[in-house]
């Protein structure tokens, strides 16, 4: 299969998995209008295929390994929204569409955030009460940590620190790996660890994830500045209105453009070992590298 | 053991062990300060050690739901700090203490609650993966789902959208069912399944646990009426200045403590089976009815 194919067929299962997540709640419906409202914005759902696309590569179930799959996507619409209130980055638009707290309100935004978290965790639980296996344990392990202090919520708590403040290359890196990558690899990790991947191919994704989320944030900040709203679907030049550091403050954009493509290049060795095995992940990579959106 | 007794030995093991989860990060200062600030504020742990004392009734190990226990309390502190904000109930005082977004600002004061939420499920599948057993697996999905939309997060909702909106007492009593209930329930149930009690066990601490939650609810209404500052160590009154409706602005104070006396009764009826066994708790739902704190 192809890239192209492997999205456009599995994105789908995605979606509706995710619609099905959220269809029999009975609370208050504006709050589960603010999380669906996110959740469902039409994201490119990048999180949850990677997870798909190593499962894929080591023969795994895409049944079983798709609740866990969704949760990490969870996880990251959950961030989105916390990061967009005017007590962090203060945006007013997302994927093209309002921010949640523009819409909602900041209350029902920081309540419908905590609930997304939250219920990604009630998920994981119902899958793990389903099947105890140590693969599954460990994997629900894995996606928690990649979204605390020491991943995401560490990389966010960096990105707010240094608002306004002069950050070097290596903090700016480390930002960057906890509030982007560990997600990222995380979601790869997942897919693998719950196909029973061994430890050696473990240590090869995870050496590929590092450096497609690094590639991801890369190509981020450089699209910030030659990116356009109609596409991006997201206010462009944030970075330098709110003078904040990026890999192109740092290095320009072509000296960007050129540790994109050697991170690319580094990621896609990292997977040299499964030959054409791997090659949706492989055209992912350049996917991101060439990325317009 | 008298309930003094069991409260101060354990509140001090609850504490230490608070300490211990949150002593070996290494994300950024700030962030884990934020957290450590409204996490070791000196609450009065009611809800690990309701844990610990289902724990007791069933001859379980303290040890073993130690960290069930505080990621109970851990949960229970994100949710304040999340309440007091602004956008929630904007509460400048908690505890006697300024609320978490004054010292920090709401940018951490938001990721600090994130971290503690995060955090429990980090701790709570480190201890699924040292003991998969069922009863660890099935502790954990209870404290995610009364933490979450069905639970107190639902709870929060609902108060957030009958602010300055009339509410029915059967939409009060949903609320705080939610949003204090669900948690306080929890925590016993949690204590009584770790240490293997029996579903007839089970029933009868879950009816316990309701009506201490209402029981906790209702006597925290009067006390915003007829507390203190310095007692409660939070504003007093607020309820009335937010217009917010209470049990007592439904019923007045008289009436109020006497639906209060009420639900201890029946909390207290539901252990009647474990006679003298269940003195602490027994002694804990008089404290409920009688506190001033």
């Amino acid at each position: 299969m192809k890239l192209n194919q492997f999205i456009e067929k599995y994105s789908k299962i995605i979606e509706n998995n995710l619609i099905k997540l959220y269809n029999n709640k009975n609370g208050l419906p504006v709050i589960e209008e603010a999380m669906k409202y996110s959740l469902l914005a039409g994201g490119k759902r990048l999180r949850p295929l990677l997870t798909l696309m190593t499962c894929d590569l080591f023969d795994g179930s895409i049944d079983e390994v798709l609740p866990y799959a969704c949760c990490i996507e969870i996880i990251h619409t959950y961030s989105l929204i916390h990061d967009d209130m005017p007590a962090m980055d203060n945006d007013d638009y997302r994927r093209g569409k309002l921010a949640n707290h523009k819409v909602f309100g900041e209350g029902f935004a920081l309540l419908a955030g905590d609930a997304l978290l939250n219920s990604a965790y009630e998920i994981l639980f119902d899958c793990i009460i389903n099947d105890p296996s140590i693969e599954k344990i460990k994997a629900a392990s894995i996606i928690s940590k990649a979204a605390g202090l020491n991943g995401m919520i560490g990389g966010q708590a960096i990105d707010l620190y240094y608002e306004n403040k002069k950050i070097d290359i290596e903090k700016l890196n480390e930002m960057h790996s906890k509030k982007t990558g560990a997600l990222i690899k995380a979601a790869l990790e997942v897919g693998a660890i719950i196909s029973k991947a061994s430890e050696e191919d473990l240590e090869r994704i995870r050496i590929f994830g590092e450096n497609i989320g690094r590639a991801y944030q890369i190509s981020d900040d450089i699209l910030d500045v030659i990116g356009t709203k109609e596409k991006m679907g997201k206010t462009i030049g944030k970075d330098a209105q709110n003078n904040k550091s990026t890999y192109v403050t740092f290095y320009g954009v072509d000296k960007s453009k050129n540790i994109l493509f050697d991170t690319i290049s580094n990621a896609k060795k990292a997977l040299a070992y499964y030959d054409c095995k791997a090659n949706i992940l492989l055209e992912l990579a350049d996917f991101i590298a060439y990325r317009d959106t």
